[in-house]
């Protein structure tokens, strides 16, 4: 049986589904489905992701049947539309569009109206009796063909556009007249011939299979690499190419096209909220060329609009599109993203899809329709983006702060942020490298200011809606945003923002609110994030559903406090050497280091033990008898070490030692590899008294203030190394207990880190109690890269696939899992009630969550304000992983 | 039933036997195996190496039995020899000595005489019939017992017996009448009670466990730690104590006693090779104090000795030791080094071992008994240490050179060698640290000089005989050793070496000639390494026996063609960045680092193009059709750039570059972590273009050698890292093809020296066609150890046992290894035919190859000098393992 290439859809049936996604990307198959459902679909068809990736591997070349199958389906449209593609009298016109697997919003490029030549714009003017709309139609199509297809750029063609318009006066195009259409219409030609020597096709199939490529090799492109990049989108995924019959939101005053919200994206309100456009083509309303129209009334008056809503500008069609909203949602079960094009008075729906939220409405989104009935707790926990939580911690303004308010726009991202004035995204970016804070401001943004709005603390615009690029992209990545504030000019050239008469320059400090559409002039005063009833409603329910604990890696009291407050349920990391940078201590560490002898050595250490005891109090009191897991010294020792010539004098004088003798053991201890050189227990090894003092003071506090410590030992690779310095702990507890006369129970265990320690994890766990993945050095040694010096080639890993996502951000799961797996495996064997768990930074990362819960872990822990994330994702990894459940009942933690 | 503890030998029968050597030691099981075989062995028993163990763990304290069996033991050793331990009319004497697994000579401390005191004496004295032989016995076991039971220093009390010597006109200790040996013991014990301020023990049983502890005790003294560690012997094996019944070989002149070998241990000749004392005990031959007389008739005629041997001496006791010496050859099937004492002419046998030999020894030995019909050629071929053929591949001097000869002592150890003049151990270990050669020159060695010895390139002593602690130690480390030179003095205290009226100073050059004994003023020139006949059947043999390919690591034409001539089958590491480095080329890489694009270093690359392929064709031509895989460049780039300012600046001059330009270069290059950081198939990923070019020399001169290339990509981690360069390489031979109409075979591979890549071995191996272990980088990263910071670390490592062995010296099988095995067994499966090799450092180490041999590999590399050393130990290996055998006939390389 021979591949099936290509996929119809139309007339109330179709051969795909929503389902296939994979195959026929998110458009494609919710095309086919809403087909399927009844609704009004224009006909199409979908050339699927596999010939993208066929397209990519075989230098541009397609499968054999393709050309046969794509003229089918052809023929199927021009059936069902009784029109033909490339018919002078009665054309058949369609429009290309890509779709991915997922959304990637302004990635991938769309051509409207093709199949017209100097030929069909007639046919096309007597069909539509309205030669002006055909001839529009026609340069429309001309330059949006000449920029996506043949690379041209569209600017030149908007001048050509501007000049006419100067010279004949108009102000909009909708004056430009059916015969000066005509004259533009042939300067536009004349320009391609003049640029790239040779016409604009005239011919149709040439047309459509230029666009067809130009969709495919859009796929490469560094603003898709880049967003594939930022979103960990593999590349083999691929994108599929739709082809549908135009419909036309354009031709007149009974025509509109826009796009919806089943639900309000930004605060997850059940309320239908829309934009249209009236008399135009929907990538005017996603452009933001035109600031649109509300959908319903209640939206107008909530927006404040001139114009009327669709609700009262076209009554009837509205009925219909409310209806249509409730039957998708319904179908779906979810809040749906939805366009549409009104052709003279009746309604063509272009799309649906699953609609980005912010993280407030998400969480809202979820429990009410819980409480609607329409999905269970599990389904809502699943539907959450556990990493989007992070939107929700973000600070807001303070309503008693004084503020000079400069404009108002749309409150298109939640959070408020301040920061530096920037007008490009390449100066966003280069200021940002610098450490500092800005807000970039566009006049409307576009794919190619990606990077500069990742780096930015904030965006604002002057031109665009909600569901404008800028306000999509913020949303995606969290960043605060303000769009289309009409009020403000914002130039780029002169890198000025006007508002209200006053000129503010680059590098003015500016801040926006993102839930008001505020901008203000300076830096206004925020309060800490607040946490919404639905938040709390779902984090039990996450509660409720999860079966590995959730702790947290903290040392100072605020993390700590900070890390209850989002409700940890434990310490898995306190990193002890953070307490020996104290400028009062730091003297006695160095003295510690440089000391000739043991006994050097232990009156450092002396004077160190009493501030590391109270850290611990503070720290224990604090987590009020959760279990603290406390990590002994780590880090290679000339970390500590003073490192300019002035640190090194003041130090050698406070010590009373020469200072060429403090250079030389500087020299002595600096190492090529310190990852990989004296450091974590091999200090333990050779300098036993140091994990000694650490032992005592962790106990004593823990004796004061009857805390449930496990004493963690770093960088273990055997038992023998692990029972060497276990015995130094248990020593070292036994004194202390026989001077107080009373004991407390404590664990030791040990970092699984070196991809020796997984492999040895059997022998190991003879004697370690607890195994903490600390899979940030794991990944270091698993795949022989440095964090630190991975910057000049990992980029160039992630873009060219051999990684799908970093794999410092979300676990190597391939690679570095196996040791994890090996190791809780060995582990398990020999010891069945080990204690396992992660403190690398994946343990606050869902998808590297997903693997622990899989792998069957007893906690995760991750930094303070990753909680909230990590026990929704856990709650979700258990949902999807249900027979782990059971583990839950017979292995407490 | 309760664990047997002790065991008895003696009177004809034993409970052990030879092959009981982990539990009884070496000693203790040949004590039982020769008593069995009825030879005259003194009664005695074994306290088991489990008991050693047993008192390690338990804080110095016995298995609760042992006390009981220890006394019925030695109620059985009074009964058979018809004497009462601590009895004072006819009191049973006895030796307690150590014995390991495995002889650790001079390692472990042995006490004589154990039972006397100011009683018993008396009963020695009168059953004797000897009062002067009973109380030297007795100042002999004070001084013996007082050094190695209670700590004090031998040399005290030397120090009284010359004081008494000088005073009484005295020059031997034979002279010393039995009044005077009564005052010395008496002035003995005083020093010991002022000393320690407790009296020297009287009662016997007290002595006995004090010694036993001692013995027990001196397993963890830092030299029997110093040679573990040197000797890779674990700490665990522990040793045991062999306590047995006294005999006297200085009971006057019809005693004796002697040390031998069944064959000549140093060239391995079939000849009975020994040295006797006459009225002596032990100690007195194996410390070198008295220089011994020869065994035999032929090697005193050899050795030209004045004193008659023992041949003509006691002829018929002689005649007795040749016939034990037959019938423990015809036993053992092996050379025996034997010890034995002689008293009023009766023979006892004190102990047989294994005698060590030199490495040409040990190739005629086994050759010989192939011949004689003993064993077998597999036999033959285990008996040799492979790490030991490296003393053959020493030079020697040139006959031809002019010399000036200091002095002769005995050829101890073979081999020449040159070096600056030391006189202490420290001294020799301190100008070996700064590449200085050095001979070490002592009055006679102990085992606290170890260090030294290890350091030195040669030994010289100037007491003490073949069997001396000098002459053992330095045939073991293969140094170069002239023994017993008693014509030179040598002079610690004034660092003066005087022969023949001519007085050396500490930093002369030396040359020693160990297969001559002569030493030499200045630096004599030498020859090369002449392979005997024994050598090159041995090495027939083993190419016969072996499974596993031999190749060699080399990139210079030298040291292809010593390879080559050392037997190598191929080269399994060609480093191209070693041809980087000529000062020719160094700018021209510079230049391609500093370019700032594609066509810059394009073009650096084309002037380096020409010098690599003619290389390669130097290589391949020398490699006659062998394989050769050659490593694309590997280091981080930062390693061939300028260091010093001064470098800077010229590089930049030559390359027109500004200077701040070039150190801001610098600086964004170097790395916190280098051996994890850009390096490898990541500079490949980034700048394909050098790959292209390697590939495209390497094929070149593939092209005009018709050479057996395999094109080796380092630090892979995933399969599409090594396809997206592996087609690079396609691409670029593709090109090489075209351009000149002819093709030759390749094939493109990966190192596995990652543990991602040893992970993902199955998925990597769909498109290499070879695996190579870079066992180097896999230990550094399995373990998280960097090599060039080990050093501050490791030797606490491994003098705690965590590693039985330094991992870099020998692999890490248990770890490591885990990964090795995992790479073969899935990159096997998804290829059946990938060619498997390994060339880490490991592949010249024998017990790496025999690890290599049990996981199946094709073929291991190795530096051209340890080639011989791989060939044999591969052949062992395959002995050991026959179940492999099979493979090679289906699998040939």
């Amino acid at each position: 049986m021979t591949q099936k290439w290509v996929y119809h859809f139309g007339d109330g049936q179709a051969d795909g589904e929503a389902s296939m996604k994979n195959l026929l990307g998110g458009k494609g198959a919710n095309l086919a489905e809403m087909s399927s459902l009844g609704l009004p679909v224009p006909s199409g068809f979908t050339v699927t992701t596999e010939v993208c990736t066929y397209y990519t591997q075989n230098d541009k070349a397609y499968p054999e049947t393709l050309k046969e199958e794509v003229a089918q389906a052809v023929k199927a449209i021009e059936t069902h539309m009784g029109a033909q593609f490339g018919d002078p009298d009665n054309p058949l016109l369609v429009s290309v569009r890509s779709g991915a697997r997922v959304s990637m919003p302004g990635m991938m490029d769309t051509v409207l109206n093709l199949g017209l030549n100097d030929k069909t714009v007639e046919g096309l003017a007597s069909q539509s009796k309205d030669e002006r709309f055909a001839w529009d139609s026609y340069r429309r199509f001309i330059q949006m063909y000449a920029d996506v297809v043949m690379g041209m750029s569209h600017h030149d063609f908007e001048t050509i556009l501007d000049d006419h318009k100067d010279r004949l006066g108009h102000e909009n195009d909708t004056d430009v007249t059916a015969t000066q259409w005509k004259e533009i219409v042939a300067e536009y030609k004349d320009l391609v011939e003049q640029d790239l020597r040779r016409p604009f096709p005239d011919d149709v199939q040439e047309q459509l299979w230029g666009a067809i490529g130009a969709v495919f090799g859009s796929w490469q492109i560094p603003r898709a690499v880049t967003y594939r990049r930022l979103n960990a989108i593999p590349e083999e995924w691929g994108t599929a190419v739709n082809i549908q019959a135009m419909v036309f939101g354009n031709m007149g005053e009974d025509c509109s096209t826009g796009v919806a919200f089943t639900r309000d994206p930004s605060t997850g309100e059940n309320y239908f909220y829309g934009e249209y456009l009236v008399n135009a083509q929907g990538e005017d309303v996603v452009a933001g060329i035109r600031t649109p129209q509300s959908l319903t009334l209640k939206g107008r008056e909530r927006e404040g609009g001139d114009l009327p809503s669709m609700e009262e500008n076209m009554p009837a069609v509205f009925a219909q599109l409310a209806e249509v909203r409730l039957k998708l949602e319904n179908h779906y079960k979810e809040m749906q993203d939805i366009e549409f094009t009104v052709q003279q008075n009746k309604l063509y729906m272009l799309q649906t899809r699953t609609g980005k939220r912010t993280a407030a409405a998400a969480l809202k989104i979820a429990v009410d329709m819980v409480n609607e009935g329409m999905i269970s707790q599990d389904e809502a926990l699943l539907r959450i983006d556990a990493n989007a939580l992070d939107q929700l911690l973000h600070p807001t303004l303070d309503p008693k702060s004084a503020r000079e308010v400069l404009g108002k726009g749309l409150p298109a991202s939640p959070g408020a942020a301040s920061g530096q004035l920037v007008f490009t995204a390449d100066e966003a970016e280069t200021r940002a490298k610098n450490e500092e804070d800005v807000i970039l401001a566009r006049t409307e943004t576009s794919p190619e200011d990606i990077h500069g709005m990742h780096a930015a603390r904030g965006i604002l615009t002057s031109r665009g809606g909600m569901t404008s690029h800028a306000a999509v992209v913020a949303r995606g990545m969290g960043r605060a945003c303000v769009a289309g504030a009409g009020g403000l000019q914002i130039d780029a050239q002169s890198k000025t923002l006007t508002a209200q008469g006053q000129i503010l320059k680059e590098g003015d400090i500016v801040t926006i609110d993102g839930s008001t559409g505020e901008i203000m002039k300076g830096a206004v005063p925020t309060l800490p994030p607040q946490m919404s009833g639905e938040f709390e409603i779902i984090m039990s329910w996450a509660d409720e559903a999860r079966r590995m604990k959730v702790r947290t890696n903290a040392e100072t009291p605020d993390d700590a406090q900070k890390a209850i407050e989002f409700g940890a349920e434990g310490v898995g990391l306190c990193r002890t050497e953070h307490m020996f940078f104290d400028p009062e201590r730091i003297q006695k560490v160095r003295e510690m280091i440089f000391a000739e002898d043991k006994a050097g050595r232990d009156e450092a250490l002396a004077h160190l033990l009493p501030a590391q005891r109270s850290d611990f109090e503070q720290l224990f009191t604090i987590m009020q008898g959760l279990p603290v897991t406390v990590r002994l010294l780590d880090p290679p020792l000339h970390e500590f070490l003073p490192h300019d010539d002035k640190d090194v004098q003041n130090f050698a004088q406070n010590a009373g030692l020469d200072e060429a003798l403090v250079k030389r053991r500087l020299s002595e201890l600096s190492e090529s590899n310190p990852m990989l050189g004296h450091r974590g227990c091999r200090l333990g090894l050779t300098y036993p008294e140091i994990y000694a003092m650490q032992a005592r003071a962790i106990l004593e506090a823990a004796l004061v203030t009857q805390a449930h410590t496990e004493i963690m030992i770093p960088l273990i690779v055997s038992r023998k190394e692990f029972k060497i310095l276990k015995d130094v702990i248990d020593q070292e507890a036994q004194k202390v207990f026989e001077e107080q006369g009373k004991s407390v129970e404590y664990l030791v265990g040990t970092m699984i880190e070196i991809p020796r320690a997984a492999l040895m994890a059997d022998d190991i766990a003879k004697e370690a109690q607890f195994f903490s993945f600390g899979t940030n050095d794991l990944t270091q040694t698993t795949l022989g890269m440095s964090r630190d010096d991975s910057g000049s080639f990992l980029p160039d890993y992630v873009s060219k696939g051999v990684f799908g996502i970093d794999p410092f951000v979300s676990l190597d799961q391939e690679g570095v899992g196996q040791l994890v797996e090996i190791a809780v495996e060995r582990g398990s064997k020999t010891r069945p009630d080990l204690k396992l768990g992660i403190c690398g930074e994946h343990g606050g990362d869902p998808a590297s969550i997903d693997f622990c819960e899989r792998v069957g872990l007893d906690y995760v822990s991750c930094s303070p304000f990753r909680v909230p994330i990590a026990r929704l994702a856990a709650a979700q990894a258990s949902i999807r992983h249900q027979k782990c459940v059971e583990k839950k009942t017979s292995k407490a933690a």
